[in-house]
């Protein structure tokens, strides 16, 4: 299954010259999610040759605008270009009523719907699940209510080991019990055990998007061996105090974090404009943790 | 006094590869307005170089997205870079309740003041005015209630013939008397006569901004014998129906509008995405006005 972000934005507070506000586009099994979605994120999904009409839900991290001032003219291009397949919207509360009032006052009436779920920061909640993954809230510590999103595959069927079912002649009729793990006595009395004829398919794989938070540890039940942790890392920990008090993240402090919760692999961003080479936070993350890599815009990331 | 507009947007409804939403900074002797703010503004104005913190005030025309989505994250970010200095913004009176919503629940508590003054679209009214210019608005027709603006320069004082002063030996302090057009009678009976010594100074130039309307001929008084018109021009002719549908203009209409008015000159916009080469609606307007230009990003034009 494709398992796969593309960062359009990496960026905190405001854009700079060649870094726009965050927004990822996550593709689980070529079904496409939008992760965040700072002014701009529709003018990048052009500039990556990306289409805006693949995309089938949002999921928005707090309201604080680098991560939301895209959304309504990215819903409003879909609309102008013809949009019909309903759209799927997961954020805090107010946002229904911050979109509801933009389309009221430009008399648009969307061709599609919108399916609006409201997210809160009390406790982590499953808030969307399809045949593929689960997503769940991360609840983090920002200034205002802000949670994070855990994507995890669901557990595939058993792999059939093709070779050996052919050699013994096993009717193809069987593999679908195979796959789903059962044992099987045949008519005649003879057995099919499925250890014999299966092997177990791959673990899940998660993905922990955590966009905008204090490094306090509250969180890092739900990051636990996650496959990879996108983690914003806005300051040098030279700027921990201000991380501090404005409730945001070291490129040390994620990079401690990966480690401490497992992680695969560890994906920094949302870097300050002060910043105008990123290398120093990749390498003060790399001193803690090895498997990091900077979020660059327009970059795949295979989770 | 400096009097020139830079074109920071030139699109239509939605953005394409190389041409953003509607937005335009114009220079009235240093002090600097926008007029319009479609998505990704603060974006073109990085990337033009042009500083947002110079700005003095915001003209919004309506509320139809591609000409406002880019104001909250402008006034976002001149707010995280400290500006202190009061911000005036004119535009429908929706627009006051749309931005301070979204600075509600982003909790934010703006350093400056933002000083907001509602326009209507019912008659034609000054909404602004100081030493050097007057703004009045310019009752357009579209779908949702929609101004244009009129930017006139106040006449100057009378220029002085400093010559003919020097070589009459006409005392200094009269100088400010005479820029105002008076007449001086001197103690011993000495006439100055206004005439000889100074001359009218140029006509007050005018900048009318028309976007987005239905071409139907009800707001031509207010662009009479404008210095220079903006006016959209979304479709070629071939696509009048549409325009007529949309309440969008032509750019043959425009080019018709620009004559009727004697304009001096014309510079249309507001492009529709369909069209890759802009060429043909500048052939098509210049077929009727000869003094039409593209309103191109990036590019600086003297009023």
């Amino acid at each position: 299954m494709k398992f796969e972000v593309t960062i359009l934005g990496s960026s905190s507070a405001t854009p700079v010259f060649n870094r726009n506000p965050t927004a990822q586009l996550l593709n689980c099994n070529e079904k496409i999610y939008l992760i965040d979605c700072g002014e701009g994120t529709q003018h990048q999904l052009i500039r990556f040759g990306l289409k805006a009409s693949k995309i089938d839900a949002a999921f928005i991290s707090h309201l604080h605008g680098d991560h939301y001032f895209g959304l309504i003219g990215l819903l409003s291009t879909m609309h102008l270009n013809g949009r019909i397949k309903p759209f799927r919207i997961f954020g805090p509360a107010p946002l229904k009523e911050i979109l509801e009032m933009q389309f009221k006052y430009s008399d648009t009436v969307l061709r599609y719907e919108i399916e609006f779920t409201a997210t809160t920061a009390d406790v982590p909640e499953v808030i969307f699940e399809n045949g593929d993954m689960t997503v769940e809230t991360i609840v983090l510590n920002h200034r205002i209510p802000t949670t994070g999103f855990k994507f995890t595959e669901k557990k595939r069927q058993r792999k059939l080991l093709s070779e050996k079912l052919e050699a013994d002649q096993i009717p193809v009729e069987y593999y679908p019990l195979l796959k789903r793990g059962l044992n099987l006595e045949l008519p005649g009395g003879k057995l099919i055990v499925n250890a014999d004829y299966t092997r177990d398919s791959e673990e899940p794989k998660s993905y922990c998007y955590c966009s905008d938070t204090l490094a306090d540890g509250s969180y890092l039940d739900s990051l636990r061996d996650c496959t990879m942790l996108y983690h914003e890392a806005t300051f040098l920990d030279e700027l921990l105090d201000r991380a501090n008090m404005t409730h945001h993240t070291t490129a040390l402090q994620a990079a401690q974090i990966a480690k401490t919760v497992g992680a695969g692999k560890l994906l920094i961003g949302h870097f300050s404009s002060r910043y105008k080479t990123l290398i120093p936070l990749l390498e003060e993350a790399l001193t803690v943790f090895e498997n990091t890599e900077l979020a660059i815009e327009g970059n795949t990331y295979a989770i």
